[in-house]
């Protein structure tokens, strides 16, 4: 069978661990096709390849095959897991990783949770717990999990074999606490940089459904600036500009430039929202 | 069908753009062999992605596509356009980026000039305008039509639609200034470094076919230094040495170093070739 | 057919040159899976490249051919060969890029040889060395056999052709010498860091046989720090710990962090073993 599976990872490009779980997987199901989504999450950063994964998945084929091996606890107690949606199945340590695949089903509370929580699973998702070791790889090295449990599970679920055969069902997973957006008291809305891509663009936790209907209206701070209106693209307007992403957040820009550079900004500062009123160039 | 599609974007390998791209055209196509060319493409720099582009489409089967997505354009009123030559067909926006493709069939002028101009194609030589929405994504994101219109396109392409089912037929595509080599009044022969590799070997615009017959009695001047003779491979000579690299171009090489490093040498910086005469170390 | 090839190379990311070769290899056999095990092997570093390869190769599917091209000798007269082992086919420049493969089948003297030297086969392996003009590009470039040799070569073996069509058999290959631990007068066993990994882990040149059987009671000195006794998991323990990697070899690390900047120290360094005495914090 010739589904696909996708592997995120924090391996890095220099090493042959990626390469490994490669040579594992097409030791099983060798009509597979691997596609990498990334190997460059900062070692142990779970809401980076969180994101990135979210980003990602929906533009794959129907029941690819999403593997994640970014696994901080690799050894000790974590479970190791498959999800099963409507449309794809993930396998990964339940360490949160997961977290914005389960936002697209469970929403999430306003109130920015402080720590990590058990987030029980609606009716649509399947999950099971990966229990049985007829599926790995002998014996088990406790330093990576990766080659000998994720890679060699992934591959026989290509294969058809069913999610239940490899553990329990289980009815609950990990969710991180994600930045969501807030209201303030000015009737501003705060978010936050959540990802800064490689050509230095910001993206924010607010996605465009939460910005005010009128977008010519509105008036962006972040970094000490203040953008005036959003663009559509990446080609219009002058110096740092403001634009709905591909992914459906609100993203900042620096034409023919690197915004993170010329702001100088971090994952997790704040960026803020205001309606703009044009005549008197007051914002509230 | 399992045409091979190749990839080259400045899209970097930090994000997932690059894999949402693959899961796109694997979702039309699943029997497609997806090769990666270069994704370091220094972000917005048309001429090297193009220049890489013409060091290795030459390589590949008969019938590959070639993706090209360098596009600082995107979403302004640049086309998208299929290049179809004798033996490939390639993808982009039609901002440049295929120059030095066309420049195998379409002799440049020997006068550099200043600014890009629009090129007639010749008769072995199809294009199409990207046009036709029923190939595409919808909605299409105005941030990334790498994945809205590109990968769709390049995947119904490799399935047998043809080019004109994109839309309507060109006779002209855009050509960038590309650094040629010039002949000086004092009988030298100036060209430009217009690639460094990963190695620091500095690829200049001057082809073999441009030194005189007799290699070993020229001079290379390069940053300072000069180079008597041609060597044959990176393992004969010492020091700095000048040679045919294996795309046609000649290359400076450090023995056992990197070149760049060595001299503190950019692209654009200018190479001499004079005769050399050896009886009393004259070079004209 | 569809076997596998793989490629470890220090061509990097930035340049087509990895590229160029799967087009070849895809031009000759297009139902073969490509794998890349690692691109960024420092230039030139034969030992580094011969490493990662040991640590990949068991791991994919019996018969897969490992195409290896670090190849400092390129267009001079070092051989070009094939090695044929009882799971996998091995195709490199004969500079000593196999060792650590070798090094499976044939005990290393516990001196430490000061050259490479070329090694004997024994009965269980085949080599050839690769003379055969006929499955090369033509013409060969002198700077380039990856693309004109060794890619071409590697497509012909997938498809069956069997090594002896390629060129006359050999009996010995070259040798580099690799680093072994070795035991000191007052009793301490003696190795050397021999990789750093992407995560900042030091693998060492010992092996978990090479440990005593009580692996709590020894005591591990590198870079000025002493550990006391082995972790199981990189989840265990605090600060800097050791533990048997997943590739066999002990490995020293620093718990959410990186044990190569902690303590700033490099390959060829050297790593002490002592067995431990609990009750008086005693080592000899």
């Amino acid at each position: 069978m010739s589904t696909v599976i996708t592997l995120t990872t924090d391996f890095g490009l220099a090493d042959a661990y990626v390469a490994v779980m490669k040579g594992v997987i097409l030791g099983i199901n060798p009509d597979t096709q691997i596609v990498d989504i990334c190997h460059t999450i900062k070692p142990q950063d779970v809401t980076q390849a969180s994101f990135i994964l979210s980003t990602a998945h929906r533009f794959f084929p129907e029941r690819t095959i999403h593997l994640v091996v970014v696994d901080p606890g690799v050894g000790s107690q974590r479970r190791a897991i498959i999800l099963r949606t409507p449309s794809a199945d993930f396998i990964a340590p339940d360490n949160g990783v997961l977290s914005y695949i389960l936002h697209d089903f469970i929403p999430i509370p306003r109130q920015k949770p402080t720590e990590q929580e058990q987030i029980k699973l609606p009716a649509e998702l399947e999950a099971v717990t990966i229990t049985n070791p007829e599926f790995w790889r002998s014996p088990v090295s406790p330093t990576f999990h990766g080659r000998d449990i994720f890679a060699p599970v992934a591959a026989h679920l290509s294969l058809g074999v069913p999610p239940a055969d490899f553990g329990e069902k289980i009815t609950s997973l990990t969710m991180l606490p994600l930045r969501q957006p807030s209201r303030k008291d000015d009737g501003s809305l705060a978010g936050n940089i959540i990802y800064i891509d490689h050509f230095g663009n910001l993206i924010t936790s607010i996605r465009s459904e939460d910005l005010p209907p009128q977008e010519e209206t509105i008036s962006i701070e972040v970094g000490g600036q203040r953008i005036k209106g959003l663009s559509r693209t990446y080609a219009e307007g002058t110096g740092l500009i403001a634009l709905t992403g591909s992914s459906g957040y609100l993203e900042v820009s620096l034409k023919e430039g690197n915004a993170r550079d010329f702001l100088n900004i971090n994952i997790g500062d704040e960026i803020i929202i205001r309606r703009w009123s044009t005549h008197n160039d007051v914002v509230r």
